[in-house]
């Protein structure tokens, strides 16, 4: 008897037909014995749809109650979830987070797991229930409801892999699983059978939306193995765990293009110690996620200057330029350069740590197909490039030929 | 400065712009310095949308997990409320029902309050922010979320006021409170100022829909004064409160029709003793609530038999009357007979004890306007007689006139 996470996702909960096709699978793991506990998110659109109600009222509701009002969402569908798999005469029995001890710090909208006390959880299981808990969701130590914020479900099915020390945790999703490249890009993207959690964290914070970050985090840090399948078909999906001798004999795991950030450039930055810290810590003051940053060696000898430029979300852009604006002034740097035309592509592969010239292969494949670089960062486990957007489906086409074709 | 308990029923917050109107009311209160907590209920539809969801799964759906599903709809509720004070510059803070430290027993879908911790509802008030609470739902000692059934959220506030010690609790409803008569049925029904538990337990249990008997009986026995007022206007309400000495003066507090009861009658039942008894139990084991119940001396010297005649919900006529043939060879009576086709009118008033003539004055008002009484029931300070349903507005019309015209 092992005992099983199951994670399903909004998508896969979407209406009433979606929900007995989960209770179907569900059931099928419960028949063969195995204790299942399953985490769900709130049903597609009803989410959005509290969030226009509050709206209407204020823009910026408090989030407190955000928080009560959200949480509603995973609670309606644990409980119709636990009735289709009653219908189906197997025992089950719905936790908010809450009741399935789910302690949270005060940070509502996005808090953090502080501890998970599962006694209610392994009590409904050793009666026999499948036990379904909302995901998203917790409480903090003096009774306020939170939510976990964006992937929070995942999270919630990964911490409770961990406290109730279960034998598998499947992330259930849309998708099949980790591919080498998005399919839609790359036609002949292979689906991975596994994946390290480092690859599964660069390829995640690259752009393979498969998960959030911070769930993979979670799961490395307290070692939890889990698998990303699909919940429309019986497809094995993609194992993601610590990294074993065998992967490294695979150079790259896969190929990840972000085609939604932009470039600023900052001409002329006074040389000296400080300033980068400066304008980073002023863009970070205002939530503006920078990702790539390069800095070349500075040029001019009285005054030395150099060109910074780093890369952050689109949306983000209009917000950036005026954090950077204001501190023209105060720093003292030239001109501002804005680049929205631009992708950025990168491999990815814990087998880079032992295989030399996979960079200089990289960049051959790009100049062999007239593709210009224009910023260069890199990891132990990642090599990601900024180039022109017209050219960068094409270029990850050839990447992904070139490493993993 | 008051502490006010506050109730809205689920037509007063129907949808956004009715929960704006309740949060102006409830600003009102506050800005005058007074504490308030207010309790809501699901927005209108909610609930039947979500007993709808749970059924396309199952006829009978769980209870325990009907509790988890309809619960959502009070949660919502709360934190809109909440949401659109805070747009007031009204602070304002939700509570669950078991954030609010409603305990009751563990009987899902009609659970009982067993008791009320309201330590959170204190701390939040001495914060300065207007506490809204859930109603119709609460935790049981062990965590599980329940509903307490019909007419719970008037019950929560009830409870709450009791807890709490409140000033004054009330009970917003779409009617402007109490009225001698259904206001549809005689058109010079008059709203009444005040009127007594038992006065108002007597109403209710008569077709006066305006609150479920358990709240007021509960009520009645922590002695918790309300008004009974409309959410629509600034009209001043019913206060519903113990019984005093000038309430006495007024023989009749009000008339009442109910046209929802069948009468169901048992020709020639043996007269010995344990058979009313045999049959009513059987009628209670199937959940059918007995209203009123005639039985006359019985006739013939042999073997003495008597004529019973009780009044069920016209619904249950069909599950009576197979209890009833189930009856029949053991305890063997005569024909069976049904009529839907009656009326029963009552008159209510703890004036009755006091004054004599009553039941002769209305017998007579009856008489004169050639109805025929077929039942009569009597209670210390009610009169109720079923007449012919075709007669029985126009009665309820003279008997109104006569006692209170």
């Amino acid at each position: 008897m092992s005992l099983i996470v199951q994670k399903y996702g909004g998508s896969s909960v979407a209406d009433i037909d979606r929900i007995r096709n989960v209770a179907n699978r569900v059931a099928e793991y419960r028949r063969r014995g195995d204790q299942v506990v399953v985490v769900v998110s709130a049903m597609k659109g009803v989410t959005d749809n509290l969030i226009g109600m509050a709206k209407s009222f204020m823009p910026v509701p408090s989030e407190r109650e955000m928080d009560v009002l959200l949480s509603t969402g995973e609670q309606t569908t644990i409980a119709l979830l636990a009735i289709a798999l009653q219908s189906m005469d197997i025992s089950a029995a719905s936790l908010t987070g809450a009741q399935a001890g789910i302690v949270t710090d005060g940070v509502h909208s996005k808090a953090k797991i502080l501890n998970i006390t599962p006694e209610k959880i392994h009590e409904l299981l050793d009666a026999g229930n499948v036990t379904i808990v909302a995901g998203f969701q917790g409480q903090t130590s003096e009774g306020n409801i939170t939510t976990l914020g964006r992937g929070g479900s995942d999270l919630t099915a990964i911490a409770l892999a961990a406290a109730l020390e279960a034998d598998l945790c499947q992330i259930f999703t849309d998708v099949d699983g980790v591919y080498t490249c998005d399919p839609r890009v790359v036609e002949s993207a292979k689906k991975l059978e596994e994946v390290s959690y480092d690859e599964m964290l660069e390829l995640a914070s690259l752009g393979a939306k498969v998960m959030q970050s911070r769930s993979v985090e979670f799961a490395k840090k307290f070692g939890v193995i889990f698998e990303v399948r699909s919940s429309l078909n019986n497809n094995p999906g993609t194992i993601v765990k610590e990294e074993t001798k065998s992967m490294e004999d695979v150079v790259i795991r896969g190929v990840s293009l972000d085609k939604d950030q932009a470039k600023i450039t900052l001409v002329g930055v006074p040389d000296r110690p400080g300033v980068a810290s400066r304008i980073f810590q002023k863009l970070a003051d205002s939530a503006i996620n920078v990702d790539m940053i390069v800095q070349n060696i500075s040029h001019g000898t009285e005054t030395p200057a150099t060109d910074l430029s780093f890369t952050i979300d689109k949306p983000d852009v209009a917000k950036a330029l005026g954090v950077i604006d204001a501190m023209h002034e105060e720093v003292g740097f030239g001109n501002v350069l804005t680049d929205e035309n631009i992708g950025k592509l990168s491999i990815v592969g814990v087998g880079m740590r032992s295989h030399s010239g996979v960079a200089a292969k990289m960049f051959e494949v790009l100049a062999g197909a007239e593709v210009n670089i224009q910023m260069i960062s890199t990891s132990e486990i990642k090599i990601s490039v900024v180039i022109d957007l017209d050219q960068s489906e094409g270029a990850t086409k050839e990447v992904h030929n070139a490493f993993l074709g």
